[in-house]
């Protein structure tokens, strides 16, 4: 198996730059677009066959160094009692939300075995499927950034709800983080034993937050489920949006591997981490709109400043973006190769 | 004439911090919304009595220390001739989008007193009512942040209309930010002749560009405008929205004073910015839900910051939200005041 991106997620040495891309699976592939064709979001996050089927696309189109598992961060929410629907336009639908204390109250925390055995079978379809190729990443949403979809509901601007609960009540928000935080960690502790070789932790809203705040309010709960990952013996990957605020708290958190987004140099991002963390970023999702020799100078660049960290791992900022081409993404993952090479 | 807030922005001496709260005449205050019953927002932007009116409603209400004119970033869109509307579901739309050479040729400099008279007289009202009270603010969106709106046509999630062109056709978006740059110069320079005493171009979306993109797209045109504008004597305030990775090339805008995003520790950005600069920010909008007693600690941590600036303006990190309760609002500037004396 290429151990590349594992090797470097511990800061051994790798004979190139590993890379990625977060949403590899989807929109911006036709063949992705065929399978959805067939049957809704939900469907196929719950379809063994089919979520381990797109899970695999990337991985040979593009020649990534790792897969990461199909599936919506929202999945463990529903499985702690929630209703969850996915609108064309608004997004992930919680109704539902989460704005007292009956409402945290009537959560469940899930055995997330029995809960969700589809991310076990695709898991286990997939590390037979990749047995030669390269490691599956599991992963989950981060806490607060699940606490903002089951307050608001869905997708916000302002996350106004998730504040007021926060300033307004904290006990209340605490006890809310801490159910979210004890369903994360079994579920990813579930990823793992079913085959996923490293898991990420995605906090998406982590940005909109005050350093003061995530300290207090996410901070804690990150640390909490590291500590107890980190037993099970594969890297974690601690990915926060808008992190450029962050990185002094985000350091503290244990994790193997951090995630930087594009709004920060990765230079600077490396210097404020310190030397005990492999990085993992950071290329503008639409920097892949550029003309390709472009792409390869951006890609170089960012690799030259990813030599500063323990480990770099080579990704976007965030997602990729539907409209992507994808000979683009190609041509990236080309350039991170053939320039960590030399 | 309350003169605290212009000494903050020169970093001279004052008897306490100043405080003024970005979109302070708006959809929060009753009385703003007794006007706007009556009047659609581009009429009421365009009528003397009326906008002058809203200015002033705050100005008493919450004793703050300086009043900002009320206006709409895209008015000098419309004079460039865009057509400029406002739905309520998507904000502001500009039809026909910008997407090519023929678009950027038809734009316009306009002669910015002709085309936009009502920003003259607005003003001439706004410095006789406030002759003996507070000095008043002029404004205009920052070059790249117009741009977007030009590009995609109004809001936008990723941006990718503007970073294509960037990206695709790096000449044609310089070309377009020459003449936006050339406008917003002659525009803040008309309301600064007509009575602003201090201007402020606002970056709304500069933070969704990388450092280097930032360097390469925006950062010129800042300086330049900063520079055209330092002649007229009156301060320049600069305020880019998630700054936190574009400090370094912040600071070296030229700008008086550099407004702050929520996302980032005050102090933290006073070390990155120097003693050169005076800062204004940087609370949460969103703090404004805490109860009174923690808005007041939040304040005084804010304030303890700022000293360490070479001149502190209190405000919040971005505009204050419609739904902010009134009285919380005054208990702000009731403790930026009362907390800066001692």
């Amino acid at each position: 198996m290429n151990d590349t991106f594992l090797k470097a997620c511990r800061g051994e040495d790798v004979p190139y730059t590993p890379v990625w891309l977060m949403r590899q699976a989807g929109r911006y592939l036709p063949e992705y677009q065929a399978v959805r064709a067939e049957v809704d979001f939900l469907t196929l996050c719950k379809t063994p066959e089919l979520a381990a089927k797109v899970t695999l696309q990337p991985v040979d189109k593009l020649n990534v160094d790792a897969a990461i598992l199909f599936s919506d961060i929202l999945i463990p929410v529903e499985a702690m009692g929630m209703h969850l629907s996915f609108s064309d336009k608004r997004g992930p639908i919680l109704s539902e939300p989460i704005r007292n204390k009956s409402g945290v109250d009537r959560l469940l925390i899930p055995d997330t075995e029995d809960a969700m055995p589809f991310v076990i079978e695709t898991i286990k379809i997939l590390r037979k499927e990749l047995e030669k190729k390269v490691p599956l990443i599991g992963f989950a949403g981060a806490p607060f950034t699940l606490a903002t979809y089951m307050i608001e509901g869905g997708s916000s601007k302002n996350f106004l709800h998730t504040k007021k609960m926060m300033f307004q009540n904290p006990g209340l928000f605490h006890s809310l983080m801490d159910k979210i935080t004890t369903t994360v960690t079994l579920y990813l502790g579930t990823q793992i034993k079913a085959g996923a070789q490293a898991v990420q932790l995605f906090d998406t809203w982590a940005g909109v937050l005050t350093p003061e705040d995530y300290k207090e309010f996410e901070f804690p709960y990150i640390k909490r489920a590291v500590a107890e990952l980190k037993k099970e013996g594969v890297p974690i990957i601690y990915f926060a949006n808008e992190c450029a605020g962050l990185l002094k708290e985000i350091k503290k958190t244990g994790a193997d591997v951090i995630g930087v987004d594009w709004r920060i140099d990765l230079r600077e991002a490396i210097k404020r981490l310190g030397k005990k963390v492999a990085v993992q970023g950071n290329l503008d999702p639409c920097a892949l709109f550029l003309p390709k020799e472009k792409i390869g100078e951006r890609v170089e660049d960012i690799l030259w400043k990813g030599e500063f960290a323990k480990g770099h791992i080579f990704n976007l900022g965030h997602g990729i973006l539907p409209e992507t081409p994808v000979e683009n993404a190609i041509t990236m993952v080309e350039a991170v190769h053939k320039y960590s090479r030399t």
